[in-house]
């Protein structure tokens, strides 16, 4: 290992360098004018994968952006990882809120300021220089790798889920690894091990064939958009549990271990609440904010809409009433159950004097490997070794769809370590990435090679 | 009485023709390419006043369309009538929906089709008909009579209030008499004794400075669409029943001779909801659909608004949420009263993790005469001598606000005496008076001014 951490140690202004040529491209994926771009910026990725040694390196063609492959396949016996990235980049605009120009890195205080510099191009590098150090320094890698970068990340990855189902065998592997993601905080390393789904639909409510005068009519029918009222307030009782009859069956407890995983975290709990200005934290009864929002099923009104809306007063009794709920799930919640569950929940309680219409708009599964996962324990140890400290086991209150396609079309957990910081606006202006953490990103990912080969799964 | 009888019956031709003049006239206030129309009406209402006897006829000028004044007061002693009416009419669009043209009157089946049949120059002239026939027959009425003419009462009678006030002394009289609704049904006469009044506000709750994701804040954040649902279900009852503290404390119950006159109504309320498209009547326990939009106050929500209300899908927790909401109140509820329960019970029971503006849109005060009253009581038996059955005494959920500035200005109760019918198109194409009902509320006028002429206030 010695000989692999004096390549990357004393390589690193170069690697700096080298990444600047990376973020220079604007591969704008949303943007049909930089299509070119982003096709160049496929290009770039082939050429430098071929240069460090990987082989069979390729662009697949896709309805949208291209696909780049390559593969190191000299370790018979060992594990296999697919590493899995992405390419392009988010829009730059309002482009006159930049420091220094999007696509000409600027380095200031030890950060790297670039579209992308975060998301994802410098966490792919990141993978590219620890690649690039074992098979210099010591002419091969210690397990099988994969590399899967896609140019449509930041347009929902359109052509992804055809793309993985459609060359199980080209992909086939043993854990996944995605660094795509932020560390918990400045100095706190993080693994996360799990996200949440979605359940996700729309209510409509019918009362009357038009609006209705409140006066001439007031009293003597049912108000859809009361009714609506009186439905969501029946979905929560007064400690914030959801009260869907079978919603909480398939939920798993946190742990012990979790809970005092988390209670251990450095998290500001007034300053994040001022951050997005809510007067105080709130939710279920005898949980953490951190454990609501990385553990706990939700059930949240996203959109509400009735009657008269403009300035003023009109009196009106609203025809119909509509509202887009959601429900984010945890493992091992299924978004169908839950669906069906819904449904009947709202059926039963729905009076007979409105008829209600429920659209079963999509549904995304949780997952979670457990912190105890071999393979993530593995990028646990690489991750110390890397950055000197222990990372922290962390959760995400969202959904990653590629996650759940790699578990459900190739069958593989995957161990997600990311590198970025709170605050690097990822899709905002001035994006940027701490140089520190990169290059000890790079430390971690030549030991997470060597952690991950030595697992017996 | 015999003579001013032969005076209507045998003149029931010309009346009809000259109230062709009165209909030919397109007095919309709405639209100002329409204003010398309502002017002519104005003076085609003056000179019609001076024909048959009047005194003092002359418009007064307002900064809108004239109002129109004209009085006999030749019965000192005797009670004085203020009648109030408007010449002013809707618009006529979609004017391709009208079997013939709005502005030339046409009689087919019984019924005199032309816009303001109804709504109200056929209601004005009915009174003006029965006053030509006192003074044509008699020399004299039995009672002083002021005549009102307004030409906005379509655009919302911007300009009454403040002429009433200015003309307090000219406009003095004991009883008000108002011909501008439609009976209870065909052949049921009707007289309405009670108007609901109004409180109207805007709940506006935030919880957080921007919209949030769902996945990364839901559960750990007040969502303050939930919330307002949460509130607005803590508005009622199972029972439908209001639960903001003191509400009820003014409510006065209806009698049982109320509900015995309500109950014994032909209401067909099947036909009733089929007509507007309710699966089902629906509210407060205990009371019937009639009693429940006359006579008990409601709680309505008016309109919904928050987060993502287009189509598809949007997983975020609004920044903010609002309702329009608003009360029928009864007597003797006061608006004021109301508002300052209904603020302090939203304050009480919201959550303190979002805040909370509650906005007072605009109030009304309920209105009745009770069915007992004197001068109610004799517009009935008026009534049933002209239309030969005795009269039903019904409320109206809504209000007229021009009723409660005769109440509350000039401190006068009003007799609501009404001949259309339901369906009569007021606002629509094709618009309707029954001559028959016109016929015998021009009888029904005549006796009123004798039974009026007869109260001891």
């Amino acid at each position: 290992m010695n000989a692999i951490l004096d390549h990357i140690n004393t390589r690193r202004d170069d690697s700096i360098n080298q990444l600047k040529q990376f973020l220079a491209i604007p591969s704008i994926s949303a943007l049909p004018e930089h299509a070119d771009d982003v096709r160049r910026c496929a290009e770039w990725c082939r050429a430098e994968m071929a240069r460090i040694g990987l082989d069979k390196v390729q662009l697949f063609e896709t309805p949208g952006h291209p696909i780049v492959y390559g593969e190191w396949l000299g370790a018979p016996g060992a594990p296999t990882l697919l590493f899995y990235g992405h390419y392009d980049v988010q829009p730059v605009d309002p482009l006159d809120l930049w420091e220094t120009p999007p696509f000409e890195a600027s380095v200031r205080e030890g950060a790297i300021y670039a579209r992308g510099a975060a998301d994802d191009k410098g966490q792919i590098f990141m993978h590219l220089k620890a690649i690039e150090a074992h098979l210099a320094a010591g002419g091969r890698l210690p397990l099988n790798v994969k590399v899967l970068l896609e140019g449509e990340e930041e347009v929902g990855s359109a052509n992804l889920d055809e793309f993985v189902a459609a060359h199980k065998d080209l992909l086939a592997a043993d854990v996944v690894v995605i660094s795509d993601s932020a560390m918990f905080d400045r100095d706190v390393p993080s693994i996360c091990y799990g996200l949440r789904g979605l359940a996700y639909f729309q209510i409509d409510l019918r009362g009357s064939s038009t609006d209705l005068h409140s006066g001439s009519y007031g009293g003597a029918v049912a108000n859809p958009a009361m009714v609506l009222a009186q439905l969501l307030a029946q979905m929560k009782d007064k400690s914030g549990r959801i009260k869907i009859p079978g919603f909480y069956d398939a939920v798993v407890d946190l742990t012990p271990e979790e809970r005092a995983e988390y209670a251990r975290l450095p998290f500001n709990e007034k300053r994040w609440a001022k951050e997005i200005g809510v007067p105080k934290p709130a939710g279920e009864s005898g949980y953490s904010t951190l454990e609501r929002k990385w553990a706990r099923p939700t059930f949240e009104v996203n959109g509400l809409l009735a009657g008269f809306t403009g300035s003023g007063a009109k009196t009106v009794i609203p025809a119909v009433a509509m509202a887009k709920v959601s429900m984010r799930l945890v493992p091992n919640q299924d978004p169908e159950t839950i669906g069906q569950q819904f449904e009947a929940y709202l059926k039963k309680i729905a009076p007979k004097s409105v008829s209600l219409t429920v659209t079963h708009m999509h549904g995304g599964r949780p997952w979670t490997t457990g912190f105890d996962n071999v393979w993530v324990q593995a990028a646990a140890r690489a991750i110390e070794q890397g950055f000197g400290r222990k990372p922290v086991f962390v959760r995400e209150g969202g959904s990653i769809p590629v996650v759940s396609t790699f578990q459900e079309v190739l069958g593989l957990p995957s161990v997600l370590f990311g590198i970025g910081l709170p605050g690097e606006n990822a899709h905002a202006p001035n994006e940027w990435l701490d140089l520190g953490n990169f290059h000890n990103g790079v430390l971690a990912s030549a030991y997470l090679y060597e952690e991950l080969a030595a697992v017996k799964p």
